[in-house]
């Protein structure tokens, strides 16, 4: 897998979705933008893009943050593919929104510290931190205590099909299956299933392939 | 000023503006929950909030975590009272979610420790750490710089009117506002009249004070 961070990730695997379902999978004004690779590119998108994160997207109008990008694509493609918004009333769209936040200061915390010291800073030669990853999977535990309740009650976590909920889990999930962590998703039988579903889908596994991936694609060209 | 947790108020707030331009401010049967006071009756919550936050409202559903409660009301209640969400087209709507985004993980993270170091900690009798006060108004500045440029092309944040994004930071604000911290506001022109001008409107002040707050009347209820 390339080592993309755990936003651009979450970026990437919408494109491979919406790559599965429609034969344009983005308008073609839409691309996204990366820092790394093309930084000669970027003088125009420092002025706008000051916090100089990987995630970007440049669309008719230019816009940066990962959970922000997800959703605007779920949203202008609502009517097609996949659906992965939940608007059919205000409760099912407060859940949603409930969930997205549950992820981004619950679970993304904890997970994205063991994906570091795990995966990452040994990639760069940097030793991982024990006592960092022992505080973090006790943390991390916590907040898969509540999924295992949570998923006794629906088949995903914000409702019975898969929406942008369990997508922003994906890149952390992924990479921490590499790593002794994973004990902690195969512990909990409801969890654990959960995680072979969204991990085992077409379009997530087309996100990890460097050679297939959209995304990667993209930046090559 | 009461010592409620900054989503706490921020949720707060969005009671009191909603009292502002409405004869009834949210459904009767929406009430805030508060752990605090009322623990007793939190034996069935805590099964479903685990996560034993203190932002918490019980609707006709059960719904945590302080952004996704005030966008929910904001959009129950989008036909009426001042428009909190800028709904006009997937473009306004995308720019509101990354500024929402940019408060939650770039502005909240230096501003919550800033808070806690020096309005929290000292009430409690801890001693304030100068070392990540300092760290942190560094980080701090980089997101105001942002802002400054941000604001010299809309009158607030998201755009032209006030919404959810820039309630969003009024609690962090406020505390600072009784800080040395104060000085990174007023140090920039544009960013020093948008707190002005946030700070002074009539639900806010509201929300602040303790024996007018809607919220802290209900808690005592």
């Amino acid at each position: 897998m390339a080592i993309l961070s755990q936003p651009t990730q979450g970026v990437s695997s919408l494109f491979s979705m919406r790559k599965d379902s429609l034969t344009n999978p983005l308008p073609s004004n839409c691309k996204p933008v990366n820092t790394k690779v093309n930084i000669s590119s970027l003088s125009t998108h420092l002025v706008k893009s000051p916090f100089l994160k990987i995630e970007m997207l440049s669309c008719p109008f230019f816009l940066l943050e990962s959970r922000a990008i997800t959703q605007y694509i779920a949203y202008v493609h609502s009517p097609r593919g996949t659906q992965l918004l939940n608007l059919q009333s205000h409760e099912t769209m407060a859940i949603l929104t409930m969930c997205m936040e549950i992820e981004a200061h619950q679970f993304d915390p904890p997970a994205s510290k063991l994906t570091w010291e795990q995966v990452i800073k040994p990639l760069y030669g940097l030793e991982t931190d024990h006592t960092v990853v022992k505080e973090n999977e006790a943390n991390l535990e916590k907040v898969l205590n509540v999924y295992e309740k949570r998923l006794q009650e629906s088949r995903f976590l914000a409702c019975n099909s898969f929406t942008l909920v369990d997508l922003h889990h994906l890149p952390n999930i992924q990479y921490l299956l590499g790593t002794p962590t994973k004990r902690l998703f195969e512990n909990r039988p409801k969890v654990h299933k959960w995680v072979d579903e969204i991990t085992s889908r077409e379009a997530w596994k087309m996100a990890c392939d460097q050679e297939k991936s959209w995304f990667n694609k993209q930046r090559r060209n």
